[in-house]
């Protein structure tokens, strides 16, 4: 019991200080060797824990995917509530450098098909994709969206300026406004302010018979 | 002066695989041996152009600066025709997947302040920004941007949505349009269409006196 416990807290440091350093020197220039240093550890140890360089990086992004599902439960109904989780996910993510960091790093390293996090990204993008084009959905059949403005296509907009915001953030601390900017983006594609009520039913409905 | 010319013609060839090996590696993992075998010449010979891998990464940047500015010696005037050019340059990037794949890469790396691109980097965003900050207020002045819409912001916004936009195609090439989507975010900001004529002077002055 004991040593299951360890094992786990073990577990935990190893993904930590594999974090830490991605987001020093990046997954390609990360060495195994490396991670066990800062754990304390054998380069052996580790091995024990993760066979392989890319069975550590699938740990970390396992990580990370069970957090963002926790998250995700409390994302709220498709509209204006996910939008607003987006918002406090950017206030969220605001306070912590080194996550953005390492995500932003991995995200630029891992857009060949070849690296070991492509799929994940791949995937990543398309489930935030197919998350904000249905609250869009949501909102322009509510008469909330602005005229002129598609779903599709603000859902992939909302999602670079949400990346992008990241890196031009990390670069220059004190001029970037992370969350100024993503609720500035909400207010020029909605038509009703991010804090309204959200309308129970599709308004062609009230205004039909 | 055939001397000379070889050189010239070895020093961009030495440029061009640090670009091709920095996509596939990122900066940190680039190793000078990697470069110098990829343009057939040895590890010394290599070091006779660039006495260092910080040498060779500024080498890079200022080849990409030369290039900005001929660009932007292009640009045009701020306001509608500034704003076309970055339309422009987006339709170009979206020819050249190499050149994006290095930036995004570099951009990502480079956020640390230790980071031999830093400096760099942050430069770059604030050019980029006063560049484009002038271009909204003189719409704004011309009545040419919406109300609401803060010249500051904007850029800011404009900047993060093409390099998150960049990140996102590379991932996912056949499902994102870079281009339609920059010319998007200029529907969502802009009183005029993009390819409206540009006004003369502010249009306050034609509505007093």
């Amino acid at each position: 019991m004991v040593g299951y416990v360890k094992g786990r807290i073990r577990r935990e440091d190893i993904l930590s200080a594999a974090v830490a350093v991605y987001g020093e020197v990046g997954y390609h220039g990360a060495s195994l060797r490396e991670i066990a240093k800062r754990v304390g550890i054998t380069h052996a140890g580790l091995l024990y824990y993760f066979p392989s360089k890319e069975a550590l990086l699938a740990a970390v992004l396992e990580r990370r995917d069970a957090a963002d599902a926790e998250r995700e439960r409390l994302l709220g109904n498709p509209g204006l509530e996910v939008l607003r989780s987006f918002v406090a996910l950017t206030a969220h993510n605001a306070q912590d450098r080194g996550i953005v960091d390492i995500y932003s790093r991995l995200a630029a390293e891992a857009v060949s098909p070849g690296h070991p996090a492509h799929d994940y990204f791949k995937r990543h993008y398309r489930d935030a994709r197919a998350c904000l084009v249905e609250s869009f959905q949501v909102l322009a059949r509510c008469g909330q969206l602005r005229d002129g403005v598609d779903a599709g296509q603000a859902a992939v907009m909302f999602i670079a300026l949400m990346d992008g915001l990241q890196v031009q953030w990390l670069t220059n601390p004190a001029e970037v406004d992370m969350v100024a900017s993503v609720r500035g983006f909400l207010e020029y594609v909605l038509a009703v302010p991010l804090d309204a009520e959200p309308v129970t039913g599709p308004a062609q409905s009230t205004v039909r018979s």
